[in-house]
């Protein structure tokens, strides 16, 4: 693999690809760990605080959006992949508003309008366009409001490579047939997380780490963060 | 070993027990990841913000806080057990004091004093003694100041146990000769240890994840804690 492989750029040709294998993961509840353990945790977490309006980042095909709007929930989401965004208009409830956005364009996105909680699960994979949503976040989030990103636990995800930020070549180990094409992901540690957040006003930042209810070890890494008040 | 073993009574005879093997360990720097690593990270990670005075919280026979005092700072040191008490005592310069102090005593022990920095170097290894001092810590630091705890990795620590805070049993292994009885300690989640600092008023807590430069893996976790600001 080339050093230009390893780019942001590359991460969404990769989901282009893969949309269709990845929308019928999700409908079958293939990914264990999501039905086991991640995908109640990030609703937990985003329902915690009795928001009335979320952003979801990287929506996929919107199955989150869909959860938070049966608890009441207005949702706008956004994901840079077409067909991704395509499948979740299609799905979506009166409550429910997608468009494709990448994140670079979040805020001219939604000029003037703040949210209650932005939502990001397991859909921070690349290094300048999750830089660009943590600096996007504060202009988008009301005086209270909450960044909620759930992703692979650094100390599980790390494996035997030195526990570091940096890139890592993709892998769909684990998924069904018909996906193709990896896309290479931004291994960032638990401290450049959390650091990640404060650089960007949010300095309190509290952590959840579900297990995994077969192994006993964390299934996640949930960081909550917020203006310090 | 029976449920009374795992307490924080058994940790303080554990080092009554261990005081002279300890104090050796030190000076003859046989703890290799201290000599590494985590001895120049706490030093840095207290340093950083210029202290004029810590409290050394846990001082054992006082390495640490003669490294501050040559950098001039005023360091008060406290430490449960006699033996390394009076060893840090023997050795101390003008800048520094150390008396013998439990945890549970540490409000009472420094009445209306306010420090920089409150120092806790790999010395927070019970349960009610370790909350103890974490509700003690907001009214011994000055409005700016910072809690700066430095522990085992919990995702190195785990081990093959289930990620989730509990008793672990002791062991020395690793050390040289002369230790015996080793001292059961209280594993914590890094969410645990987060949220600890945010549950006693210090909401903003940075995290330092030092690597072994042999292994790449994290070689301890120090967390700093400060009021939000």
């Amino acid at each position: 693999m080339t050093d230009s492989e390893f780019s942001d750029k590359k991460i969404l040709q990769s989901w282009e690809t893969n949309a269709a294998p990845w929308t019928r993961a999700i409908d079958t509840g293939e990914i264990v760990s999501r039905k086991l353990v991640t995908d109640a945790e990030i609703v937990a977490a985003l329902l915690e605080h009795w928001p009335g309006s979320v952003l979801d980042i990287g929506c996929g095909e919107g199955w989150l959006g869909r959860v938070l709007a049966a608890h009441g929930v207005h949702v706008w989401g956004i994901d840079a992949t077409a067909a991704l965004v395509e499948t979740a208009r299609r799905r979506a409830g009166p409550l429910e508003t997608y468009r494709q956005v990448s994140y670079t364009a979040l805020e001219s996105g939604y000029p003037g309008r703040h949210f209650d909680a932005l939502a990001c699960n397991f859909s921070l994979l690349g290094k300048e366009s999750v830089e660009q949503v943590f600096a996007s976040a504060p202009r988008l989030l009301k005086g209270r409001g909450r960044l909620v990103v759930q992703t692979l636990h650094p100390a599980a995800a790390c494996g035997d490579a030195p526990y570091r930020d940096g890139w890592r070549p993709g892998s769909w180990a684990g998924f069904g047939s018909g996906f193709s094409d990896p896309a290479p992901w931004y291994f960032r540690t638990i401290a450049s997380w959390v650091e990640l957040f404060q650089r960007h006003g949010l300095k309190r930042v509290t952590l959840r780490e579900p297990l995994h209810p077969e192994t006993g070890q964390p299934a996640s890494l949930i960081l909550v963060g917020s203006r310090a008040s």
